[in-house]
């Protein structure tokens, strides 16, 4: 009962604060307009903002890292700091807890989900993360694998250009910032429905959201989604399937997957996660 | 009237009948268990079977021809023809004309599909092979371009790996046997989703039909769909869609659509096309 109330004081606090969580399809605008990026640096507070960034996704974490450094910078940050954590034991690092304690903004970069989620899931930083964004006091940003661990459950990876199947796609557990959700990323670029598609066909309790390159997601604290950038983002919702094969069928062969409500969101759209309804843009 | 009772007329023969349309995915298996071409021998009276194979869509029409002539000839045919129309005048070329009387089925190859539309559209044989298997009389089969043809509105080509946007898909006029459908073929192995959204936009009463490889959507006189193959049949219903940018953004910019019903239907599941239902397989 403790529980579920703390739960529900965080949601409330969330509700009314001005941070989000912005879920990046991958490959965002870095050297012109950078609206995702200005967006995410407006929202952790622009100039007073203090950001973590976190490469750990990637196997180029100097490199990867010192550039969103640099962007921020750009922007016009004076306190930045890159957490290049390498081994789980630096998930308890206290130089590293104490800059998140006071920091306004964490960005997750791209590389490899599972190796992300290897480094942080259940580490003292990551969990104080994750409670700072419930209770609203942070804004956190993930592009592409950074996208990817957001769900509970993780698309981890798999491949593409065949007909929806369990095979194709390989199933992990994700940080569970926003749990209800399954995230594909780079999504009509890569050709990734299928791959969906057959991740729901085995959690058709979680949304899919795919999103594409160069394009947002942004959930604020009242259970909304925003979309922005240069691409759609795809939500797959099949609380109302009537029927799936799934279970019945080997590993391989295809998926059924009947009654499925699909919405395409472009610019300025929105998604409402308590109603499950589509909202156009103004 | 006398045109509508017709119509009803054909129909109703139509769906006293045992033939069908075979749209097929492209890629159907021409080597091993051959189901999908060996059904649409069957269909078409086994061995007791005439087939007009009309390789028009292809630019190679002696080569691809040929093949599909020695795949019914092993299946036991004994009266098979290549209509190796190149022109569109051969579209009236009587000893041609004649064969289509007699036939009990008609093969459209792959190749390009405006190529076939070119040549075939509106000539004495396209019209007559129209009206013979609306009236039931003849199984008609097309696969890749061949099935790309088959409803009113056709996809006449267009490009993948972007959102949803109206410049992604090339539209143009089928040859209309299925009038209702949009046809996409190679559907998840090319990528296809994001092009059949973007042409659905624009004509959201017809209903969207995404055919993987080696996957064949057979139409029966009934109204109904039945899958049959290695892969899925994507239907993309865009009945209920309750909005759309598309008109009001450059043809570039990502679209949005939302509330689409989207079904997909693996081996032995089907669609009634009245009914706007899946069917699950036995």
């Amino acid at each position: 009962m403790l529980q579920l109330d703390t739960k529900n004081r965080e949601i409330n606090m969330l509700q009314e604060t001005k941070t989000a969580i912005l879920v990046i399809g991958g490959a965002e605008d870095k050297v012109h307009g950078r609206e995702i990026l200005h967006t995410f640096w407006l929202k952790s507070g622009s100039k007073e903002s203090k950001i973590a960034i976190i490469p750990s996704a990637s196997r180029e974490p100097t490199i990867i890292g010192d550039r969103y450094l640099k962007i921020f910078e750009d922007m016009g940050s004076k306190y930045l700091k890159v957490l290049d954590i390498r081994d789980r034991s630096q998930g308890d690092n206290s130089s590293f807890k104490e800059y998140i304690e006071e920091c306004t903004g964490v960005f997750l970069t791209g590389g490899d989900q599972l190796r992300l989620c290897g480094l942080l899931a259940d580490t003292p930083i990551m969990e104080r993360i994750r409670q700072r964004v419930h209770l609203g006091e942070i804004t956190l940003a993930g592009t592409s694998a950074g996208a990817a661990v957001m769900g509970h459950h993780m698309i981890a990876g798999g491949s593409s250009g065949e007909s929806p199947n369990r095979a194709l796609v390989d199933m992990a557990m994700g940080l569970g910032i926003i749990p209800e959700v399954i995230v594909d990323q780079h999504f009509h670029n890569r050709n990734r429905m299928a791959r969906l598609l057959s991740a729901i066909s085995n959690h058709p309790e979680c949304l899919g959201v795919g999103i594409d390159e160069d394009t947002c997601a942004m959930f604020d604290g009242h259970g909304i989604i925003t979309v922005m950038g240069r691409g759609t983002v795809s939500i797959v919702d099949a609380r109302s399937m009537s029927y799936t094969n799934q279970g019945k069928i080997g590993a391989e062969e295809p998926l059924s997957l009947h009654n499925l409500q699909i919405h395409i969101l472009s610019y300025g759209d929105g998604y409402n996660l308590k109603k499950h309804q589509p909202i156009k843009a103004n």
